[in-house]
């Protein structure tokens, strides 16, 4: 068994700096004394560019570096700053983007080392300071180290393999473009020569008989076979989801569209066949069948009772119950959690809001109730869990079923509480409900985490309006978002059921503007646990002031696997395409108090309702019905646009010198390659015949005009088409001539 | 004649941005509404990267860029920004790097867009915000306009160009490659199929003999007459000039050194032999006879009036006069002004500096005297220049010689006052004076420019302890910093004296931090007209508040023609090559009130005693004497270095297979190359004998391990080489693989 090499301290140098002021040099980050406030390096100001610059004794894989800090918080420490490095100056590659916390910890962080698994090789390391925790003050850095592997017998065939890949794809680039030019012995020299790959040899088929043979039909048969051997699948995987939102007009009763309901039929809660408008109310989905459950909420003016179940198969709407108080089932309420149970049909629902005129210690019972979906049946579990061991009564809390271990989790939320006299009103500070897991075969309670503001590893903080969501593979509860009275939370950090463990995932310090969803809008969350993703909808925000007249919904998804976020769309975005094209396209407005619920079997979210928060009408609530559909290319779309592109560029190469033919060919071959019903291609299509009217060599890309014009066409569409392969097989993306700088 | 193209407006759209905060889109840069707060483009933050890329509707040379701005001063202007432009987005190159200031007008800058006299068009523009006036804050444009050529006839050829070019420079590289490894018929293939060429013939030449046939002896004939055509002098441009000091120590009257004279013979002023310690005094140099000069001075406790004269060619002081005023010249006095006329060899002296205690309206008195040289002479022109029409009794002013138009300039100093009473002693308002000129035939003042500080075009704002200089050939005064009061002046400013034109070189609101010798520390300026250029030593700050401990001198050159500061040697660079090798080196402590003059015939500056300042001798005043040179490597330095390299390569090659000739080799013609007088040269040969031990694979650099090992080791001396040839001749100095990164 290979023995993996152990990461040592490296030794280096400072070898270039960008300034230093008063004496404050470079080399004290050499020197590591807390307590001295001069023993470090401060930059003469904080204008860009600042830097150093760190010369390894030898070349190294360096692993990690390691920051030491002063022993108090000093304005001058680094918030944002990035680590690069290379085995020349000119040469570096990004390891690090990250920063540091303001206080007195060394703080260490990996350093990029490796390209898939191969390490690579350093000499030098260059720090790269760009801002300051106080923001007009220069940079400090006070003691650096670090650690990697110096061993030549590892670093070696690092240094080895480097220099052959940056050979190799010299080369690559060289082959490129002889071939680009048509500069055929050369690249026949270059190639037998060097014995270099420039591409799969199913590529240079597709180039041989696309560019230099004009075989469109063999061309048409590779993309074929490609697709099916699922050769476009990382293109696939690599691309953005499109958000496809549609709005739901359920059938009504009568069997016909809700919208042509008698007037007549509809009763003081308005439509009899589906629910009513509300903010605050719970909705579940049974995935198996398709169901989507929907209970109570506030409408406005008073909370709701009612009780509806929704058929994705059948467009309809049903209600189970108009109040389920008078079917022994809970009272109406808003602010409620339900979590459902697909596995045995069950559903529950615990906790409510409670104005504070209605509050007593009667009403302050925090009662929790079960739902029997075939037997149609409400069973009261308890008239009040704090008595039984659980929280106590809350609103805005999370709850999560564990179908598997038959066990339901419940986080935060406030506490409700009432003050006995009116003399005795004053606000008492807010309280809190912590970590609970109910054991629904014994009915029994469990209190996991009591809140707790304290920094222990395995202390978490309560709150409201967070997310929190059960991963059904890994066993693990997701909680972020929210905020405790002002403040607004950023944490983000799983909890391991099984385990009894808490991972924090980010605890929010590291402000990655624009790089993951903003807090402060109300997040809807849901998690998809096949994929290992986690789906955020950011609406609007709940407190006046935060709320802009501009604001839209983003969407956002976290790799659980990657630790990542990207977002799938937000505000720019509408604005960067079409601003009044976006604004057309159909999307629910922004909102708070709605609720979301996803069908990880078929891949859809659904929306009802909530509060849009009109200042001017605030009792208004929305009662619309919404699907999300995450969209990517599919292969049979692929394949269709390969097809349309390669026909698509013989009709422009026949139009050329036989138009007849050429039009033939459009009204025929080219047109079955196109979809007539999208309103893009269909454009695009009707403008392709100016192609019989153009001259060739409108078309000739910069930098090719000394060569054959069709051959340059060619050459273009083997590029376009080469894309949808993986990069292992491909010729490399850059150009040469795009090296060439000014 | 041709017709230059007219510079008009360019369309452009807002392409891409990093960010965007509320309503403040990108677009808005579109529109010039000063007096609307939200018509501008705000990023997010100001976390880098913020920018944004335009794109111009049709490729173009883009020839200047205006920004617009607020009707007020705001905090997210830009202070510092970037521009760059190109034909993608990929590949950009920096057109301008400045600021903006702070204010409601308009400012247009010109943009790179030429590479010697070719025009380079750019298809976009990136604009960077760097900073923000104010620290924390957002970055703000509120208006861009982009001006240039957009006319096909102009810009297809620069488009064509621009092809060409990076196909030319992309296949030298890829020529330089594959001769480099050997990849022979590969790189005669594609340079017969290109016609392009890798080099000089000369090049190609030395190529062949020096790596190809291994003909040493042929290289070197080479290299010998390359330098005797000057084909080094661009190198040798191009190096930075290195400063010599040399403490000069003087012959003693007696014949011997002044260090072994006698005790006895020293009278209360110090030596009789050469002036003593003090500071304020007044040197000039006639440079016809390499004669310094050297009047008066404060050496602690009182003025001084002695004269005294050192020959450069004798290495000798002699003092013309213990007393002047004993002569009919000019009584005791420090902070006065000379000047010399070498023409007509004559000597100028005007103002002084008066303790408050002595001053009255007699001793306020300016007046003003001449010595003759030859004649040992002096003659009193004025009683008082002020009553002349002159200026008023100063100091710290600055004085210029005008010999062509025996004309005399003096500007800015104190003017003295006196206070009648001690109870009307309070602090009145400092006056400057103004600029004058003296027409020494007639003996009549004009004043040119009041004191004024008003921000006229041709206004001028008076001072003290700033430099004044006349450039005999084109016949301007350079003025630059100096303080009123307590506000260190930045600006730069030149006066014509034959048509009375003030131009502002730079108004000193522009921080360059480290790009332009820092204000605050008395600088002395002198100037040489044949190389067009201004030397500035920049030393201790007279106010004790910013003299810090560390301070070291800095020597600066002003290139008048390219309007560019550079530095010779900075306080950092002495830490930065070997601290305690800095100290060690000689050259004068940082002073102030000392005297620096220039000899621009023999390019040599020498330096005089000043003021230390020195908190506890506040008395102690220096009278070291100092030479500078300002070195470059000269051609001969530079053929035997040639020589030398080309030798040592032959010696590690004999050493690998002829040890004993190689020995013999290394003990002759090698020797015969190295300067034993210089210690660093002699230590390097020294360990020269070491490659006898040494395996040949130490010597391989990265990348090579595939090429033979004598042809890598002999590109790499040729490669060292061709580095003194001109670029114009050389290979590209870039390599193929240093473009790839990971």
């Amino acid at each position: 068994m290979a023995v993996v090499p152990e990461s040592r301290v490296l030794t280096f140098s400072v070898f270039k700096w960008s300034s230093y002021s008063s004496t404050y040099l470079p080399e004290n980050i050499l020197v590591d004394k807390p307590n001295d406030q001069s023993s470090r390096w401060s930059s003469e100001s904080n204008y860009p560019p600042q830097f150093l610059i760190l010369k390894l004794e030898r070349p190294a894989v360096v692993q990690s570096i390691t920051f030491g800090k002063y022993e108090k918080t000093h304005v001058c420490n680094l918030k944002k700053f990035k680590v690069f490095g290379g085995m020349s100056e000119e040469n570096m590659t990004e390891l690090l983007s990250s920063g540091l916390k303001n206080d007195y910890n060394k703080e260490t962080f990996t350093l990029k080392h490796k390209i898939d698994e191969q390490m690579f090789p350093c000499r030098f390391v260059k720090i790269v300071p760009l801002m300051s925790w106080g923001p007009s003050f220069n940079f400090s850095i006070w003691y650096i180290e670090l650690h990697g592997i110096e061993d030549p017998d590892v670093v070696q065939p690092c240094l080895n393999w480097y220099s052959k890949y940056r050979e190799q794809e010299a080369i690559r680039l060289c082959l490129k473009h002889f071939r680009q030019h048509n500069y055929t012995e050369a690249f026949e020299s270059l190639q037998k020569k060097t014995r270099i790959a420039l591409e799969h040899p199913m590529l240079t088929h597709l180039h041989d008989r696309l560019v230099l043979q004009g075989d469109f039909d063999a061309c048409e048969e590779l993309i074929d076979k490609a697709v099916r051997d699922g050769l476009f699948n990382q293109y696939i995987s690599q691309q953005e989801y499109k958000p496809r939102w549609s709005q739901i007009i359920p059938k009504c009763n009568k069997g016909t569209s809700a919208q042509e309901i008698n007037r007549d039929d509809m009763n003081s809660d308005g439509d009899d066949n589906r629910p009513g408008m509300r903010g605050g109310h719970q909705m579940v989905i049974d995935v198996q069948t398709e169901t989507v459950y929907l209970f109570g909420g506030w409408d406005g003016t008073q909370d709701l009772a009612d009780f509806w179940a929704y058929s994705v198969q059948e467009n309809q709407w049903a209600c189970i119950s108009r109040d389920t108080e008078k079917e022994s089932g809970p009272s109406a309420r808003s602010c409620h959690k339900m979590c459902i149970d697909s596995q045995r049909r069950q559903i529950y629902t615990l906790g409510r809001y409670l104005d504070s005129s209605v509050r007593n210690s009667k009403s302050l019972k925090s009662d929790f109730y079960r739902y029997d979906i075939d037997a149609n049946t409400w069973t009261l579990l308890s008239e009040d869990t704090s008595a039984d061991g659980g929280p106590k009564l809350v609103f805005d809390h999370q709850m999560c079923m564990d179908s598997e271990k038959h066990m339901i989790y419940t986080f935060g939320g406030r506490i409700l509480t009432c003050n006995g006299s009116v003399e005795e009103s004053r606000t008492s500070e807010p309280q809190f409900s912590g970590l609970y897991a109910f054991h629904c075969q014994a009915g029994t309670w469990s209190l996991l985490r009591e809140d707790s503001c304290n920094a222990g590893p395995e202390d978490i903080q309560s709150r409201i309006g967070h997310c929190m969501l059960f991963h059904t593979r890994n066993r693990c509860l997701y909680v972020f978002g929210g905020q405790r009275s002002k403040t607004y939370l950023n944490d983000f950090f799983s909890y391991d059921v099984d385990g009894d463990h808490v991972e924090i995932i980010s605890d929010g310090t590291k402000k990655d503007s624009g790089m993951v969803p903003m807090t402060g809008f109300t997040q809807r969350a849901t998690i998809d646990p096949e994929l290992n993703e986690i789906h955020v909808l950011s609406g609007l925000s709940k407190d006046k002031d935060k709320r802009e007249e501009n604001v839209r919904n983003s969407f956002w998804i976290y790799d659980i696997a990657r630790n990542n976020w990207s977002c799938v769309y937000k505000n720019d975005q509408a604005v960067k395409e079409n601003p009044s094209k976006a604004l057309q396209e159909e999307e629910p407005c922004p909102r708070f108090a709605h609720q979301l619920v996803y069908d990880e079997m078929h891949k859809v979210h659904y929306l009802f309702g909530g509060n849009p928060g009109k200042s001017c009408s605030p009792k208004m609530r929305l009662d619309d019905f919404w699907s999300l559909k995450l969209c990517r290319p599919s292969k049979e779309y692929l394949l269709r646009h390969c097809r349309y592109l390669i026909r698509k560029y013989r009709f422009e190469e026949k139009a050329q010198s036989e138009p007849l033919s050429a039009l033939k060919y459009l009204q025929n071959d080219l047109s079955l390659t196109v979809d007539h019903t999208d309103p893009d291609e269909t454009k695009e299509f009707q403008l392709l015949p100016s192609a019989l009217f153009k001259s060739s060599s409108d078309f000739i890309p910069l930098g090719f005009s000394d060569v054959d014009q069709t051959y340059a066409q060619r050459t273009q569409l083997f590029d376009t088409l080469v894309n949808f392969f993986p990069d292992s097989m491909t010729p490399p993306k850059g150009n040469l001539v795009d090296l060439i700088t000014l």
